[in-house]
């Protein structure tokens, strides 16, 4: 097998880049015909896995090599061994900096890697990700937003100043310290564009091209796209049952930034623990690192003990907290917050807005009179209750239908929970899945390094309760008949 | 003098980066005490310029030297040499990778490099780059706006597909076809949260990091802040009366981005002629480059023999058309738009979409009836005549006052003008200026390279009919007192 071959000539311990090797591992491979013309390479993710490298050395070899004409890349397709290598190839090394000859220019590296990344899976019942956007009260939204024009002045229309509108700023500061206990004034908390958008201001603000980011494995591929757009060497952390857990190993190349999800991992469901949290706040304190705590649906937690956010815990000023009203009002908003550390929290703003510019004023104003008004709290009321009913509902039916065959974890909070599976078995699932018009993004999907636990996710926030029984059953049985056959 | 001192310990031919050299340059400086404790150092911005350096060659520099302890940051202030040093870096060289000592980490190199950029001036009459919002048609687009809450999908809550609501992308395509004579499908359009963002998108989607990217010398800082965060080489390329002009020199080195702003220069409004865009549509093809078309004021022209667009003269593929609503309807409404070459516009749409996620469809539905009813062509005409006013208003009182002592240029498009001033001077009308509540943005301020044109930067936009005389001939005042003493 091509892995294997290659596997064989990657040495770690020689002074080339594994990049380099790599290159040079399928150029001799193409050029001594043991891969042949027209043949397809595993998509570099695959090829990262099976071989074990980070997914930018093989993107950098494989570029390289279309650079050069060993390889052909189609949209959509892949890359394949080039049907015809010009003459000169086989006679000589190529010239080292080759440029490329198509009509236009390619996209950069780093796109390509946001390209490659895995895909969540939308467009049928089961989506994780997607809150239910049709109980939002859209009629008092827009007279909030009517009221707003109506009360403009003109420094509405420019530019918002460092941070976003203050009088928001200063609503969120009260939200997130009764709801999260989230320790902060008006001045720490900046407004951005969608959390996205904020975690790529920390990914530019707080760390440098080259520099490394501790992700959880599994973990979601949108962030992971925001830290191959910074340049940053993610790098993928195992979990146990308490959340994140490093090795003393780890901690010998400490990271810059690490990203954690501690109030509800995505997407396996796992609550950090007291316990690991105080461990990595002590050790990110003694190698100088900053953590994300990234708290994407913590406002929607059923049952279980609650824990308090991971910024409220923190004394060494490192935590930067990340909420967005994306999943508790409607994700086209386009409006998330960060909380920073008071020391870096008036230059941070002041970076933040002279890279982007910020305005929307008029938003932001009626985004701050739902808050304060009381809207917002009640809204959260009234959708905690329906995705703990969902919630319920599909546990109901899936135990029922399936007893303990795949057994569901991680619904605590949230809008999903996990179905575990045996490993190999989930990849399937999803196939049938789609073929009946729904989804279950298999868990293996969302590993950066070597998949380790089978499962599904089950998105379970846009399912409405009327359907939410039908499609758990037929969900059910699709991994029923996979599971007999496998 | 330092950077006398400085320049002579630098060798370009030598194996060490320039910020090593810079480094230990400084560093013997301290240690043999030719720089005193406590003294203050240029800005990293003024000392790049003396010296002739990269400024991320001096931060880095400064940054190492922070690090270590050699140098103490003062925000706001600037770097000054420590008071005290430890003893053991008066007796031994310091371990090459000391970390940071401070309470909380601090921010990216790359974000002090954001924050190091001069800013451009506001709050006063003739602050450059401010459109007069006051003239917005805020009660018609108040209704618009709320039509389009009336008639919303659910859909419409949710994240945007690629590239923005398709009814929004095809009213754009149609307006830049008929106004600017670009050239292309609403495919080829991508909706973008302004024009920054536009330009990190490019950045990012179209060039890696350590990659070179050509700009106008001087030029817009907000823009070489956005590539600092990308970790671009910004070279600076000089300007002559045509535009850009590159010398045979540059194109050994050629760049992956060449960033312009053909139609109306910023800041000196040259207009970039029909044979220099030709000359470097052939480069750019010969060299493999893109080409960023920075269109920021291109609507509002009054004087002069227009020229369509560089984009619709290109049968490459190469150029990006970037066009924005900040200047033509209002800042703060953060909606522009980029132009993509068909062979790379679907893959960088999805890139950007997966990179930042988008939304505001219910802002794109008002925006698309706004332009598609005829509206936005409206406002545009009336802007027109109104900034056509002010600024023969400003002309006919700058002449009577100062007669040919300091000529207006670059005033045939846009929002602001050029008064050329000898080298030296702007600094002080500047400073004078603002002691009178006016603002006169130095031309040298705006160069990246050694400056070579003096002159002051006359943001005519947002300053009222019935005010400009008064302010121009305090200005004007200004200049003449200058002129005398200087």
């Amino acid at each position: 097998m091509l892995e294997e071959l290659l596997a064989a000539r990657l040495d770690r311990g020689a002074p080339e880049t594994l990049a380099h090797q790599l290159y040079g591992a399928i150029r001799a491979g193409i050029l001594d015909a043991s891969l042949r013309p027209g043949q397809r390479l595993p998509s570099s993710r695959q090829l990262a896995l099976e071989v074990g490298l980070g997914r930018n050395t093989v993107i950098e070899a494989y570029a390289r090599l279309t650079d050069e004409g060993y390889l052909v890349s189609r949209v959509g397709a892949g890359s394949f061994v080039a049907a015809t290598l010009p003459e000169q190839l086989l006679q000589a090394a190529p010239a080292p900096r080759a440029r490329r000859r198509s009509a236009s220019p390619g996209l950069s590296r780093r796109a390509q890697a946001i390209l490659d990344e895995v895909a969540i899976e939308e467009g049928g019942a089961f989506a994780p990700c997607v809150p239910d956007v049709t109980a939002f009260p859209f009629a008092l939204w827009q007279r909030l937003i009517a009221r707003a024009w109506r009360q403009l002045r003109a420094g509405d229309l420019r530019y918002a100043g460092p941070g976003g509108l203050p009088k928001l700023r200063a609503a969120i500061a009260a939200h997130v310290q009764l709801a999260r206990q989230v320790r902060c004034t008006p001045e720490q908390v900046v407004i951005v564009n969608g959390a996205q958008h904020g975690l790529d201001l920390c990914a530019r603000l707080l760390a440098d091209g080259g520099e490394r980011v501790w992700m959880e494995d599994p973990g979601y591929p949108g962030v992971r796209r925001v830290f191959y757009a910074s340049e940053l060497q993610v790098q993928p952390i195992r979990l146990d049952s308490e959340g994140m857990a490093p090795r003393a190993a780890d901690w010998e190349t400490p990271p810059r930034l690490i990203y954690i999800t501690p109030s509800h991992q995505f997407p396996t469901g796992v609550v950090m623990s007291l316990r690991r949290r105080r461990a990595l706040l002590e050790a990110a304190a003694r190698h100088d690192c900053w953590i994300i705590e990234d708290d994407y649906d913590g406002e929607f937690r059923f049952s279980g003990r609650p824990l308090a956010s991971l910024q409220g815990i923190d004394a060494g000023q490192r935590v930067i907290y990340v909420g967005t009203f994306s999943k508790s009002l409607f994700p086209g908003l386009r409006l998330a917050y960060l909380v920073l550390p008071e020391p870096v929290a008036e230059r941070f703003a002041r970076a933040a807005a002279q890279l982007g510019f910020e305005g929307r004023q008029v938003t932001q104003h009626a985004l701050a009179d739902f808050i304060s008004e009381g809207h917002f709290a009640a809204h959260i009321r009234r959708m905690r209750l329906v995705y703990q009913q969902r919630r319920d509902l599909l546990q109901q039916v899936w135990e029922k239908e399936l007893g303990t065959l795949a057994p569901l974890s991680g619904g605590d909070t949230g809008m999903h929970l996990i179905a575990a599976l045996p490993a190999g078995l989930d990849e399937q699932v999803a196939v049938r899945a789609r073929a009946a018009g729904l989804v279950a993004q298999p868990l293996a999907s969302l590993y950066l390094g070597r998949a380790r636990q089978g499962g599904i996710v089950l998105g379970y926030g846009a399912v409405h309760e009327n359907d939410i029984a039908r499609h758990a059953r037929a969900l059910a049985r699709i991994v029923k008949a996979v599971l007999k056959s496998g």
